[in-house]
């Protein structure tokens, strides 16, 4: 897990969504479950390279992929980077201010 | 001042490697003190995108560039987020053992 592919996940609007999403879901979460503006395969190779950086672990159930945030990993590993994240991205999706 | 720009900012180890210096500087530093792995004019692209994400302040001392971390207004603006991602940095710096 570097910072360098953390950041590079989690630079893309797509992909911080599904990460703020999963921050907020009390459970796991299949990738059919997000509402992403992309299509089919853009979508899943956003869930690639969230899991190639260590942000996502994923399983299947049956036929359904899930999602699980790595979110107490990451804390251990850069503390307190996630959850700034998605307080920032939460912060400004309630923004409705123009900026 | 969006997360967007500020993260796509950071996603690049020549720009981290300013901001951490920085960071840990008790003064302003000088475009040329920074000793980047790059060319010049790829030096002068990645402090003008720091300072479009609103990461950098770049003010002039005669004809030396000199640069300012915004560190409160980040701190105001996404509060934890620049010291996470400097600490991640200083950890992964620190690192030597193979990933």
């Amino acid at each position: 897990m570097s910072v360098q592919q953390v950041l590079e996940a989690l630079s893309d609007p797509a992909r911080r969504s599904v990460v703020r999403t999963l921050a907020h879901s009390p459970a796991d979460l299949s990738c059919g479950s997000f509402d992403l503006p992309v299509g089919r395969s853009t979508s899943s190779h956003h869930f690639s390279v969230l899991r190639e950086a260590g942000l996502l672990r994923q399983y299947y159930v049956g036929t359904t992929k899930m999602n699980t945030l790595r979110a107490e990993e990451l804390e251990r590993r850069f503390p307190g980077l996630l959850s700034a994240v998605v307080a920032a991205a939460d912060a400004e999706a309630l923004d409705t201010a123009p900026s």
